[in-house]
């Protein structure tokens, strides 16, 4: 019984926060409410009460969920075999187009991200280390099969990630759509060659 | 006579954007009215729109200005001797230096740094096209004294300014003050490494 009861409590923790995307996606993070996202669920905002605190809180979870997603895909294509360089390419790549999906464009979730980023540091700040360490184990690939050279390992992954800000950050992927720059392959090609070995 | 007169009229524009540009930095933009411009100078708000056609045009001026001084900076820096690594480093943390204490900090101009970016980006674009431009011309010395290696100067001018974003981007520089990432100094070893010629 109680093995049920956890299942149902995880279920609909679940549900909440997945009808708490779609409609932070459809009419924007500020203007729902948490009667709004009971309504959709035909309970009553007290019961979304017992599973979450506060909006701020199921702000949190469906951010985390958004990020995880990311960090989930960028270790599978760490964890898959073939030439680093191409992989690595992959991985900065999918992390672009992830987060051009879910933070840019028409949907309204970079209401969500600007928030996350005033109020929320700590969920952004472990993302961006998460993925950090994920770049950096592909490094470290790459320095064992030789394409790669970086004394440092964790600096190097750092490097990498700052200079793909512009095509990483949230804010920065749509300030720079339409500015003048360099394309993505073109910008992973740069830090390909500040990897590469110089003999 | 018309000497001296263009002579005090050019003045007069200075003088308005000195005072401008204070009011600015103290009360902020969108607070600062052409009233109190006017009130500083002694003047009457219908001779201020004598030089200036409305705000957003001393707005514009005062953000030229500010632009400006990084650019005779970057470009002095690029015209005087000395090995090209050394004074790419120091172009790349002079840029990184005058902008944070520009718009960064306890003064007020991160508000018109803002309302550039949303309502006037040719003049933010003019200013990164200049920025990578001079930042071109070091590449290229490197090329030509063997230290660096870009087979497209444009691009590779274009790669190490977007590579910089976090240290050049006014909104990059505050909000990355207080998160982990390389130092600066870090930053331009890795850009140095991605031009630098593979044997």
């Amino acid at each position: 019984m109680a093995l049920i009861s956890e299942h149902i409590e995880g279920d609909t923790r679940e549900r909440i926060l997945e009808v708490a995307e779609r409609l932070f996606r459809l009419i924007g993070y500020q203007k729902t409410t948490v009667g709004d996202i009971a309504k959709e669920l035909r309970m009553s905002p007290a019961n979304v009460y017992r599973f979450f605190e506060s909006k701020k809180a199921i702000h949190q979870a469906v951010a985390r969920g958004l990020m995880g997603e990311v960090e989930l895909e960028a270790q599978r294509i760490v964890a898959k075999p073939g030439p680093v360089k191409e992989r690595f390419r992959e991985l900065l790549t999918t992390v672009h187009r992830m987060n051009t999906e879910r933070y840019v464009g028409d949907n309204k979730l970079h209401e969500m991200v600007e928030i996350a980023m005033q109020e929320d540091w700590a969920v952004c700040v472990n993302h961006m280390e998460c993925i950090a360490g994920v770049v950096g184990q592909m490094i470290a690939q790459g320095v064992a099969s030789g394409e790669f050279e970086a004394p440092d390992l964790q600096l190097a992954a750092l490097c990498a990630c700052t200079a793909m800000m512009r095509f990483f950050h949230p804010q920065m992927i749509a300030q720079c759509a339409t500015k003048p720059g360099p394309t993505i392959d073109q910008m992973i090609d740069f830090v390909i060659a500040g990897l590469s070995p110089r003999h």
